[in-house]
């Protein structure tokens, strides 16, 4: 989610280093630091705010040191300040990282290393890293980063450069991207392609549990054990936007194909056997008997992340859950007090609308959880818990993995309430906790089907109205479904719970009409089928969705799309991605803007 | 909104009767009878069901008298059964009244003549009328029935028949149609000319405060107190459809017409200076203190007069309430128990969903109160409490009446709730009861202003779709304005909250889209002046719908739709006027089916 990159070679590193953090900077970061190695020791230069900023902490009169590494960060544990800023030392300033990802058992560690005595100056998971080598080293860096990644759980890229062995970067990846170029008697390790596309085109992209080690000599490839590995030179053709996107055509595809990752990040640290733990939220049983009512305000998407939670809070934490838009909420004096648990969700957490909602159940005595994706924004910094979505940067206007995690935060939320209240058993719960660590691997399997989707899309072409129809849950993603494909392709579609088109929505379905039905929730199964068959009556044609082995759809629809099987109360996450894949493939075949829809901006701040 | 049928003349008057009663039958009626004047007294012949019903019981035996009246029955006062179908008589079988409308004060008088010793068999306020004109009878029925509408308050057409005066039928109106058919040699009494037209086309149409006496020799029009009327002859063009329709060109229109009517019936009796009277809803302060939450189930239509029940009694009774689909109500387990009050909303009391969620409610121990149009539905008498709206037969398919009923329905019972729990001072509802009582001016304000909505429909011609804009209760009378617009026309017309738009739907705006910008609630004015603007930077037609009186809304949209100005908890009443008209000379102008539009049937009673 961060920005990684380091240099071995000739050249003086900073100039090389910023120009890399630069190229990655679109997608507004937070703070940003550069290492080097001098003489005279490890030399950290790090600033808060845009990379202008460390350029000008830079100046001209920087050191020529030609071994370093750089970061720009997207902040997840520990809020945007210079502290926390990367790269992180050890102790003795021997030794030096840059990470991106998540180190879910760092408290762990950390209490580990505090024990011993080390001293700690960030907030950051990053910083144990760098303590844990120092711990380990014993005249070998190499060795010493191989334990660290034994020891560490999670998500990562890193990059550890010493003062101990002096030409050298260790660099190792799990589940989160690296990548190695090679230049002319130089070498760039950089997390995306894009930061060094200016200096090689040659590069060996890291597969996960790839260790690498590189001196001015070369490269060498290894699993975490020390095992060599052979690498193909992979050519890159891209240009330099293409590289932004990470090789994808958009941004839209690239966010939706990051989901299976996002979704891991998300949960990371955050699963036990039975049991979930969220670290920024702090609800007592004491407190949540004291609570009647809960409210769930948000905008758009995270609108309707909100109304799976309400079912997902009602049906496992027994509490009555009331969903609102957030311009519609702030003004119309809702019933909320000190018995009242308001939900807020917000992607980048400053939309305006939910900020001022949050703002007036704050006002009102109302304790106030925050679901967002940005650490460090003023949703998240007022809220009194905070749920973070570790999507990483969404770019794309029209959300993807930003709404696939918050639908994951909904479900950590609701398992949270129902564990402290005790209304579901641990057993349940960890029944629960099973399907969701599946469901990153389910999403993958859907987007390894995108071939069928992209085919599908092409029968949109020349559509302008489409409904997208579903009951229950159902109807929640038929919601999101809808408004991915208003928002990017301009096709008139609109969402209707099945049951209720017969009551005069039904005028508008003709041969023409693309009928897009969701039948993935169980209870409600038969019923929906007979809503398609109301609209199959009308000559509508009908695209179904449900669940691998369900062979009864396929009778009364004349295409389906197949999702792997999950408890219903989790297919939301695994139904919207075709949705979001169909939008996607219908825009491009209508030739709109994908990224930059019209009209649209990313972080709606006006009300 | 029943139907009325009088002969007198030379022909046997039992045929003639039922011929007439047939040609209001399509309205769907659940009772209908006959009286004539035999030799040996009042001759009455009633039957529960259909028309045919009646016929049967009659046989080809009936008899040749040439005086009678005949009554289909729509219930309002007590539910279909054979004792309350009309014609009702008086003790001692003297006279004989059929009628349409309300008798407001009937409860009052029925107990003045109970302690007189009247016997009454019905539950109708109409009985009491026979009773009445028994009591008033000096020898001159017309001076009995004079005295008898001088007793009544309410809306009536009632005709009446007395064996005392042998050759004379007494009619009279108010707020009610009634009809005088001249023949040759022979006349007949209606309340709609379809029932007379095979017989004649030549008829005096009664105003309001008429009483008419009838003989073989002639017609003698007053007013109450006995000031003779001159009436000019009108002679009837239209063919039976017309007839049918009131002269309208369609049902709809003729239902929208009606709402001043419909508006006015449905607060009759029900409204004192500061307090309102709700004769079969009986909510101690006891069981409301039980109460924690309000559900409101419905569909369609009746769904959209939900949500502005949620923020009438959210604000008046300061109770949580929770609007419901029906269809989706039932199948998700909702939290609803012994501590919540269901409110159900239907036009018919058939809608299965709702029906449904009736059931599903009252077997979880909550009390429920239905809003409905037929009295003796299935809805109404599992309910544990009714507000009946009378809005009499709605026969177009897009519900216009229904839901402005339904909407005061919501207003009084926002009021009750709020009178029981004392959240709202005296003074205070009473402002409320004033302004309200003001509504059905207003409303047929709004309606003599049809030409200038028809004006505005012919831009609508060729537009494919259209959006529907407000905050707040005008977001609400949105979704109803979008809904009609796509019944009728086929326009895929969507509603969304105004400040909602810019989350996604706004890409969907351009030259082509006219938007509707609701925009009377002043609290949220500004901002949605906001909104428009947001929409008219996208090159939007925009027409705007605000307070007479407002000079700042035409300076931001291309139209202005002014309503009457009013309390903004009940401008929903006003601001759907315009929109129902517009609806329907936009489907008018596109030709489509407006009564009868493709894929709907009227009363929903499949899931």
């Amino acid at each position: 989610m961060c920005g990684i990159v380091g240099y071995i070679g000739k050249q003086a590193a900073i100039p090389i280093l910023v120009n890399g953090l630069k190229k990655l900077e679109y997608r507004g970061y937070d703070s940003a630091g550069v290492a080097v190695l001098d003489p005279e020791g490890i030399m950290v230069t790090k600033s808060v705010g845009k990379l202008v900023a460390l350029e000008e902490e830079l100046g001209t009169d920087y050191s020529q040191s030609s071994i370093g590494i750089g970061h720009t960060r997207w902040a997840t544990h520990g809020r945007p300040s210079y502290l926390n800023a990367h790269p992180h030392c050890d102790c003795g300033q021997n030794f030096v990282v840059v990470h991106n990802g998540i180190i879910e058992n760092y408290l762990e560690l950390k209490d580990g290393l505090l024990e011993k005595g080390h001293h700690f100056v960030s907030e950051t998971d990053t910083e144990v890293l760098a303590h844990l080598v120092e711990d380990y080293y014993e005249g070998d860096l190499e060795d010493a980063v191989r334990k660290v990644l034994k020891t560490i759980h999670g998500s990562y890229a890193m990059v550890v450069l010493s003062r101990k062995d002096p030409d050298k970067l260790v660099a190792a990846r799990k589940d989160s991207p690296m990548v190695v170029g090679l230049g002319d008697g130089e070498f760039f390790v950089a997390s995306d392609i894009t930061a060094i596309l200016n200096y090689t085109r040659q590069v060996y992209i890291l597969d996960d549990g790839e260790m690498v080690v590189i001196t001015d000599d070369g490269i060498k490839v290894t699993d975490f054990e020390g095992n060599p590995h052979t690498k193909e030179i992979y050519d890159v053709k891209w240009d330099a936007v293409a590289a932004e996107k990470g090789g994808y055509e958009h941004f839209m595809l690239k966010e939706i194909h990051e989901q299976p990752r996002a979704l891991k990040d998300t949960m990371l640290g955050r699963l036990e056997e039975e049991r979930v733990v969220l670290q920024e939220v702090d609800l007592t049983l004491d407190q949540l008997a004291q609570i009647n009512k809960v409210y769930i305000v948000a905008c758009g998407t995270a609108w309707h992340a909100g109304l799976v939670g309400k079912t997902l809070i009602e049906r496992w934490a027994h509490l009555p859950v009331e969903v609102d838009i957030a311009s519609e909420f702030r003004y119309r004096s809702p019933l909320v007090d000190e018995h009242t648990l308001v939900v807020v969700v917000s992607q980048s957490g400053e939309t305006a609308d939910t900020l001022a909602a949050l703002r007036e159940a704050k006002n009102r005595g109302a304790r106030v959880v925050a679901v967002t994706n940005v650490v460090g924004s003023t949703v998240s910094r007022e809220a009194h818990d905070v749920i973070f979505t570790w999507a990483g940067p969404e770019i794309a206007v029209a959300s993807t993995k930003a709404y696939t995690t918050q639908l994951e935060g909904m479900v950590l939320l609701g398992l949270y309430l129902a564990q402290v209240k005790g209304t579901l058993l641990s057993d349940k719960i960890g029944g629960i906790i099973n399907a969701l660590k599946r469901i990153p691997a389910q999403v993958q399997e859907i987007l390894d089907q995108e071939s069928l989707i992209k085919e599908l899309a092409k029968s949109f072409v020349k559509v302008e109205d489409a409904f997208f129809i579903g009951r229950s849950l159902d109807w929640a993603v038929a919601m999101e479904g809808s408004l991915k494909l208003k928002e990017i392709s301009y096709i008139h579609a609109e969402a209707y719970a099945a049951g209720e088109l017969k009551h005069g929505t039904l005028a508008l379905i003709t041969e023409d009409t693309p009928v897009i039905a969701l039948a993935t929730q169980r209870d409600v199964f038969d019923k929906t089928v007979s809503n398609v068959k109301e609209v199959k009556a009308r000559d509508a044609k009908v695209i179904g969705l449900t669940y691998k082995g369900n062979t009864s759809l396929v009778k009364s629809v004349d295409h389906v799309i197949y999702i792997p099987e999950t408890l219903d109360e989790l297919a939301p996450i695994l139904t919207v991605i075709p949705l979001q894949l169909l939008s996607y493939y219908v825009s491009v075949a209508r030739g709109c803007d994908v990224d930059k829809p019209r009209n649209l901006a990313k972080s709606v701040t006006v009300e």
